[in-house]
């Protein structure tokens, strides 16, 4: 039963790393697989995501300590912790693609985007008129700082689909593999045509 | 013979996904097995189109009913049998990719593309300087009003390739797998190339 | 001997369709198989350049007329004896690619391409400082008149690489398969970074 | 041993090969396996990167001279001996990408690059903070004054990660396989967002 749900999650990953969009060891991913009390598959850190084995993820606790693995997880553990939480998803994913990244510094503290059917693809949303707000937060290197301030932007936004960290990448997150896959999918899309269309 | 028809559009289908024309879940194509009664094997909604299976197609009826299948059809077929019936198309392909995209949102309701040898990967163009005219459709949720208007436009333009719906996407067919990919593939270069060519 | 010249031309054009330069059975390609006199092995019409088979290959004479072969070859496959006649080449490509259809876009009779190390890899050159000038052939559907002017162009310049047709293509060549890929893959990407470097 | 070091670097230059930052056999790459003499492997001169064999690759010692291996190296083996002797590094990587050869056009003597999280995949850089100078050297046919030109920059810059040569390409180096592709594909990336924030 976990052996599946860590085979899932690295099948998901390599697929994001064929995309290009964890380049260099880049980008880190997690899925609940207990909530009470939290349990987090998570990747550790400074691995190429091209070949992550399914035993090499961590399980962390709510605190992100390492519950079972002997790598370290990368600090921001407590990002994917604080979605959990708030949002109730069970799988988080952060890339680095250069479309979310160019998406991510666009000036002001969202990025709206509106008029794409596309917009469809993300959970609740059912018509292309919907206007989606992506919080940007400013990227900092204090993880634990930067987690209270992902944890209030998501108490204010409880329909987010999506954060994105100036300069850094891209958070989404879905209630199962098959929903976060999509929203990257379609997250990334909007990104391209967004910027395309602008410049 | 059924099961050939089912396996040729599915692997039309993966061919479209692995090109990222049909992300996240878009997209939505059919094939004619019956013209009297009309039958239609159509993709049900809300499926990853890298992993349909050919057993997964559903059959429609022509007003879009479910005749065999068991997952609902996506809303989207009505457009699909507007297209059959009124250009005598076999194969119908609706892409959602970032430049059939772009190219839907050129102001004013048609898109001229003119000049291009690739043209002549269109049924029945014999030159480059032939003028091919897209008409581009506002986007609406009210998919039997969208399929009116798309009869309509479809009518006027009996020699159409294709349609876009702004914001949204890509209508193309052909009167077989064969040629509904082959204009797939050249309108997608020539929107790509017109896009950039203009910025 | 004849299999294996067919088989190794098959592979560069499944090589070529992947790279997405020959789409919508655009493209066509020969190798000659015998000087004295001609003959040419070719690709068939109409063909999807992604599933060619070797022996769907052609044969043709000097004037083009098939000595071997079921389908017709492409009317272009007079352009291709031009310039095995003209430079003594042994493969002849001609591609659409997205990139080739802008570069031959370029205003005026010809692109002037310079200061990259990669035009090292054109036959023949040994500095970036080198200049090449690739020769923009205005479009025509009256091939045998093409076949002329081409012919024309290809005497004034010995030393030429590659011919642009504009809103159309690419033909590039060498002395063997090996020198045939290197020079397309050489141009292609002179093409996209000297479009990039400009708009 | 000496085996698994040439299969590694070979696996290496095949995935480069995939990524087309190395076409029309451009590219050269090489690795120490010695240090006292120096020897290293290095890929030979004209061989198409996609379908280097092991075997093939040669061993030179630190003026450049072949030790083994029957066919010649490239004449920029000399500026791999720099990087390695200069830096410590153990494999150096030598590619003609599209984005890399825009960004060593960019105006001036360096490309500075900061404020993204990405430039943390760089050997010792911890914050998104930091600023990347990556050297642009003018390109030259002559090697060896070309190797002395490099030699006094990466002593000026003894915490560079990569050089640009002008309208050429990059070097970049790792003190393993693991870091040399690492600081490969994260300079990638920066050089595409760079360039498209840019323009």
């Amino acid at each position: 039963m976990e052996q599946a749900l860590r085979e899932e999650l690295v099948e998901l990953i390599t697929f994001i790393h064929f995309r290009r969009w964890a380049e260099g060891t880049g980008g880190n991913f997690s899925r609940v697989i207990d909530t009470d009390p939290l349990r987090l598959l998570v990747t550790p850190s400074g691995v190429d995501k091209g070949q992550v084995e399914p035993e090499q993820l961590l399980i962390v606790d709510r605190e992100g300590k390492v519950a079972q693995g002997d790598k370290g997880p990368s600090a921001e553990t407590l990002l994917h912790i604080q979605i959990v939480e708030e949002t109730g998803a069970r799988v988080v994913l952060h890339t680095h693609s250069v479309w979310n990244t160019l998406a991510s510094m666009t000036p002001g503290h969202e990025l709206l985007i509106t008029g794409l059917e596309m917009l469809k693809g993300l959970q609740g949303v059912t018509t292309h008129e919907h206007v989606e707000a992506i919080a940007i937060l400013e990227n900092w290197q204090d993880i634990p700082q930067l987690a209270v301030t992902l944890r209030a932007v998501l108490k204010n936004q409880p329909t987010a689909h999506a954060v994105l960290l100036r300069g850094h990448g891209l958070y989404t997150w879905g209630c199962d593999i098959f929903e976060a896959r999509r929203h990257l999918e379609i997250l990334e899309f909007l990104f391209e045509v967004t910027w395309r269309s602008e410049h």
